[in-house]
């Protein structure tokens, strides 16, 4: 899938940096008003850090808490770094419980406790309640905004009940929630449901039943499986014992998707999800270095493998010349694997229990492969420097490193998570250590023992 | 953001595997029934072909064309080859218009006219209203379930329709379209403002105008993003003279973001989104091939460079064993920065427009890096060999290949993108050439100039 180069969007920064360039602040402003916040918010991260304060301080008041929710971490932290107590004060001031309790989570604690004595008591206690929650569960992503109704009444009551509500039901309302007399979760009544039959039948008789609720405890990624699987809109949260605690609406959903893709993606260049294009220098040199100096230790662990056949190697010129084929030909087929692998775990498809199914597939595969290519390379390297020897070994060492690379790139990622290092973010250096060593090792160790 | 290693998919997967090694046929059959099409599709994925056709047999004929919806590109191919024409035709009955539209376009061409032939009059017309339009743009993704109303009309009078619609109103409906006389599109009216306002209030007062429709050749991306931006559950999608022609559903958007996660990951190893982790063995075989040739070209094209200073390495071995260590520093360098570049295309944050800025920042990142580094590896690699000679070299060495690393790293894709290839697939591979050549140019370059 391809993204048109010329978006809307593009198109209104670049207006929007064009009448920065001429200063018309007005303009500019009037500019903003028109967007959404997710498309400021979205423009800010386009922005350079300058330009990006000029812009952040031109967005209407009302706004600000909505667009600090959309932008990234660290975009985020850059934000409030430019404004004062009293303006992070009004921006919090009318966001639904859920957002609040995600950037409450992000503030400097100065500034929480302002913002926490700022609510009234209920705002507070229900605000604590989702804080209660890690983030990473269905607990931390509810909204507490559930409109309940009881399974005896008739739709018609309900209607008359909604009514009276008026503006109070949220407008991204697509069901109501069942409860019994304790706030015990009985069912869902949608409003498709609602407006579509007989207003005097029950609750009862119009809900569905066939929603299940979900824990409070639940992992966020398995809440967005089951609203991908089962096509939700809106879900019930309840507590250990079934009571109705709040909702997940599908909006807070996309965002889990988005940040998954987005950790696999960036994870594998050692990056989080939530990197600022426009980082200040200073911080970006310090996170990338440290990525750099576990891939230097790597890299130095090939080196000292080489190091080992340095006579070897001074004898025959032609090995180095083509010992990084070796190691490329491992570590691109193994990180194919990996990806697979990565991506199998991610969406719950490779467990404990197939994995042997994906190492034979991928060994099979790898095999094959690795013959194919040892030839190919072996005809071109042999012909290059007039050598059977050494065709026969870059095509003995391929092979071998190609086998390894399949049988690591099966196995490592669920390896990786089982001792609970992240497979997105290790498994692509690690797998490259063994590709490396394992090739050089393989192809040079082979050469002293039969070539030299 | 992990996965937990024991979720509920798994234990399920596993017990039904129990059960078909124990030939319970039937329990099995009891279990498949318990699950919905997407839990069935992601088990089927998570299957070797054996087991997997075994389970696809033991299937609800009813969720059949659900199932080969959900699952990738791949299996569904795998899967559709174990049905007759009668079966496929039973499995495409009951499905969504758009659904139906997406699936007919990737069956074998003889079944599609059957399936054609089998549709009444108004289905089928409708049905090539939805092919006419591309699957990546908005025409492509709509469904032509909507139930329009007329601005004029009171909402008592819009309940009293739903009411004799009854359950030909769309389960996931969560807004109504108003339209005028000629199909013109006017705004939305939303069932929680249809629910919680004054009956005698007209759908003119009770409506929304702020939802801006789609147009029907919208690429699927930007329909994505303007979901996300403004939380939509669904919208209108209209033609060039804004007549309605039907909605786009979240759950449809939904699947667009997974993919698009899902394509620059996979991309990055020359994998497709549409990969069956269990594809058959030569199948992959072939695919991947492809992917290790154009990587084995820009390798033996790195070995062609080190091979114009075969001299100077024979007379220096450290030069050989060092090498790899300032190709691979500029690759882990460049690919921080490409992945950064990648991303923002792909989120419309990057452009021609600010491409300029990032460069700058990248390339100050990656100097301020290079010389960190360089020191180090300088320091260790001097202490190894003994030489400042070879100290000085590969510290020049790196800062070079770094600096070349940040300025691919930020150009290239943009560049790709404008000539019409794919960045996700192809900025890796070009990436790794460049700082594998500049690599080992620069370093044995400056050693035979200097050193020898």
């Amino acid at each position: 899938m391809s993204t048109p180069t010329e978006s809307s969007e593009e198109t209104r920064l670049q207006r929007l940096q064009d009448i920065l360039a001429s200063g018309a602040v007005r303009e500019a402003t009037r500019l903003l008003r028109s967007l959404a916040p997710a498309e400021i918010a979205n423009m800010l991260e386009s922005l350079p850090a300058g330009e990006r304060e000029i812009i952040w301080n031109l967005v209407d008041e009302e706004q600000d808490g909505q667009i600090l929710l959309l932008v990234t971490d660290e975009v985020r932290a850059a934000l409030i770094r430019h404004m004062d107590n009293a303006e992070v004060l009004a921006a919090t001031a009318n966001l639904d419980l859920d957002d609040l309790a995600d950037l409450v989570q992000q503030l400097p604690s100065a500034i929480t406790a302002e913002v926490m004595d700022a609510l009234d008591d209920q705002r507070r206690k229900r605000l604590e309640a989702v804080l209660s929650y890690s983030e990473d569960t269905a607990g931390g992503l509810m909204n507490l905004d559930t409109v309940t109704v009881r399974p005896e009444v008739t739709l018609d009551v309900v209607l008359r009940y909604l009514r009276r509500l008026g503006d109070n039901v949220p407008s991204d309302t697509d069901k109501l929630f069942v409860v019994n007399r304790d706030d015990s979760y009985l069912g869902v009544l949608r409003l498709s449901q609602l407006v579509s039959r007989n207003p005097e039948d029950t609750v009862a008789e119009a809900m569905s039943l066939n929603m299940q609720p979900i824990r409070a405890d639940l992992p966020t990624t398995e809440v967005a499986r089951r609203f991908e699987a089962y096509d939700i809109l809106s879900a019930p949260v309840v507590d250990d014992e079934g009571h109705l605690l709040g909702r997940i609406t599908v909006d807070d959903v996309i965002d889990v998707i988005r940040e998954e893709g987005e950790h696999q993606f960036m994870g594998r260049a050692g990056l989080s999800e939530e990197e600022d294009m426009f980082a200040p220098v200073l911080a970006s040199t310090r996170r990338r270095a440290l990525w750099l100096g576990i891939n230097l230790a790597t890299a130095f662990l090939a080196s000292w493998v080489i190091g080992q056949f340095e006579e070897t190697l001074s004898k025959v010129v032609a090995l180095a010349v083509l010992m990084p084929i070796v190691a490329s030909m491992g570590g691109i087929a193994g990180s194919q694997t990996l990806t697979l692998a990565i991506r199998g775990i991610a969406l719950g498809q490779l467990s404990s229990k197939n994995v042997r199914a994906l190492l034979l597939k991928e060994l099979a595969v790898g095999s094959l492969n690795s013959l194919i290519w040892a030839v190919v390379v072996a005809v071109i390297a042999g012909a290059w420097f007039q050598s059977t020897a050494i065709a026969v070994l870059i095509a003995a060492a391929i092979t071998i490193n190609m086998v390894f690379a399949a049988v690591t790139g099966s196995v490592l990622p669920l390896l990786l998570e089982r001792v609970g290092i992240d497979p997105a973010l290790a498994g692509s250096v690690l797998l490259t250590t063994v590709t490396d060593v394992v090739g050089f090792f393989a192809f040079l160790g082979l050469a002293s023992l039969f070539l030299v």
